[in-house]
């Protein structure tokens, strides 16, 4: 079992490319964020985005689609090497959301997390917290997105 | 014209309520945030949370909604007051966002903003920053959500 404290400083993953396309943002958009640059091709041309892009709720929950998948490949993985899987425990939030530039329809954007904190929790002898810098990069290379999140992991028992 | 310079610190606006159905948040997170305990009763009880709740990105969602539909309101009543609307840019980001407490399937969610901070934008000379407190809580008073948002004010012109 992988516990919280075999988690290494630095350690990165991909977590894969998603393709916004304008069907999807305006889907999105249309339940959770509808202005006019989020579902109107034509409005959009006309506001400071220049263009169809997606809702910054969108391109952060696209995120965290590809967190799931690849939490799952890795439980998988843990499972079929005889190991039992690792625990993650729910997220009590996170800090310094960034929207850095346009997601526009028609981008690909690929996402990776990389650890860059750990501590012990305070309240919770069983946890551990791990903050991970998530971040965004369009098919130009452009930094689009970033956040880093926090969780809680299992520690190895004494 | 609302401008930036008009915005009063402490200024508190209520947001609206939201009722959290077991269908919505299934279909939220079928597509963004598939984990067992927000797409399967039966696992969520066996699960942390003890019952079906939403994806913490679903919670922040429906906050962008109800603030797009106050924005659209307000810009309405403005009209109809007979000045030009406020103007609101595009958010920059946002900081310390918390998931407090589950939002279960039958939650009702009311949002709420509060100005907490204003500032003239170092790099762009015609907005200000605005800084607000978003909050929601459920129907029994418990603060579930809330994070520190920042959005751009078009300022007064010279």
């Amino acid at each position: 079992m992988i516990y919280f404290e075999e988690i290494e400083m630095g350690h990165s993953v991909s977590l894969g490319a998603h393709h916004f396309t304008a069907e999807a943002i305006k889907v999105f958009a249309r339940a959770y964020d509808p202005q006019s640059f989020h579902i109107d091709e034509e409005a959009a041309k006309d506001s400071h985005f220049g263009a169809l892009c997606a809702s910054g709720w969108h391109t952060a929950s696209v995120w965290m689609r590809l967190m799931v998948d690849h939490m799952k490949t890795d439980i998988q993985a843990t499972i079929a090497d005889g190991r039992r899987p690792a625990m993650l425990g729910p997220s009590p939030g996170f800090r310094d959301l960034k929207w850095l530039k346009p997601v526009y329809a028609g981008d690909t954007i690929t996402y990776s997390s990389t650890v860059i904190g750990k501590r012990e929790s305070a309240s919770k002898p069983r946890w551990g917290l791990v903050e991970h810098h998530n971040v965004g990069v369009n098919q130009k290379g452009e930094r689009v997105f970033e956040f880093i999140g926090t969780v809680f992991w299992e520690r190895r028992p004494a």
